[in-house]
């Protein structure tokens, strides 16, 4: 594809640096862009660079903040002995947005992955161990990806973290809601049968 | 989605006004950005702003150009007494990759379309018309969609130009390369049988 402008070519060429943006979308973003007002496009960069630079990691739980303490961290309404640990940010979107969920949390920054490269050192494990100091913790949901990178994260975070009075528990495994048995794999439903539960803890 | 930053929040929304990207993908891609280097950020932005403020439209063509004549208008190679007539730079950008054509180009910047509001005087249709005055033009080629107003703009700027010693062609109508006739809309193969071409012009 060749572009009749350099700066035209660079442009695409950034926006094809984003995940799952190929060269022909980058190009109708692009011209998109070009077709506004030049006051819309500086709005929309200052808003990417704004968000790189003036956002923090909450200094509690490594979530995303635009204060030390992540809006989570710093609500007296949420149950702060309650830590849900979980992989990402996104992962923390996700379970907000349930709004089942009434503690706090700590972002691991990642999983325990050898094949990745991924350590425990480069996670905020530590941190999250320091957070249990206080005593006042009760309980620890690992609310992570149910993968062998998963549990070994699980395992790893759970064995530094005795003899302890915490409750550790990780979010259910089984048949997705609205999921068929036929096409679940067998390793699911192995896993279900297994942890199977009192039909009178079904709610609807 | 309930978003744990405001500076985030504000990210995402000026990524969703983007044309085929909603909140979940936008979510994806700002986290993206937020994972990389304030400086790849910066960069990302600054490329926007320049693509958008120092692009100039050729005054010649109206294709993009860094300079005040594009590159396509500025090469003496090219057949300057050829215009192929263009909806949008993205077609100059089609053309331009097929390597099969050396004239120039003019782009409307749209087509007449009344439901639209698109009248022939919001399109750069004079400037077409001037650029024929110096009787150095022997062909124009439409090269619009085929659509209803798409001919309509054909109809219209060949009259304007009418008297005049210029040929006037369109881009060959007809069944795709690699299409199958029982596929084909009626409209379609009515005309490729109505304008029927001699076997002896197939290239393969």
């Amino acid at each position: 594809m060749q572009l009749p402008s350099a700066l035209l070519e660079q442009a695409v060429a950034e926006f094809s640096k984003l995940p799952g943006i190929g060269k022909k979308t980058a190009l109708r973003l692009v011209l998109h862009l070009l077709k506004q007002d030049p006051d819309k496009v500086r709005a929309f960069a200052e808003s990417m660079v704004h968000m790189r630079t003036d956002t923090h990691f909450c200094q509690r739980c490594f979530n995303i903040s635009d204060s030390l303490l992540c809006s989570i961290c710093s609500n007296p309404m949420r149950k702060q002995e309650m830590i849900c640990v979980v992989e990402s940010i996104r992962d923390v979107i996700a379970i907000e947005s349930t709004q089942q969920y009434n503690g706090t949390y700590h972002v691991l920054g990642g999983i325990i992955s050898p094949l990745d490269g991924v350590g425990p050192d480069q996670l905020y494990i530590d941190q999250l161990i320091e957070r249990t100091r206080t005593g006042d913790i009760k309980e620890i949901i690992f609310a992570l990806n149910p993968t062998i990178q998963g549990d070994t994260t699980i395992y790893y975070i759970q064995k530094k973290l005795q003899p302890s009075e915490i409750r550790f528990t990780t979010i259910a495994r089984g048949i997705s809601f609205g999921g068929e048995l036929e096409y679940a794999d067998e390793m699911t439903l192995a896993r279900s049968l297994q942890h199977r539960m009192p039909v009178d803890q079904l709610k609807v």
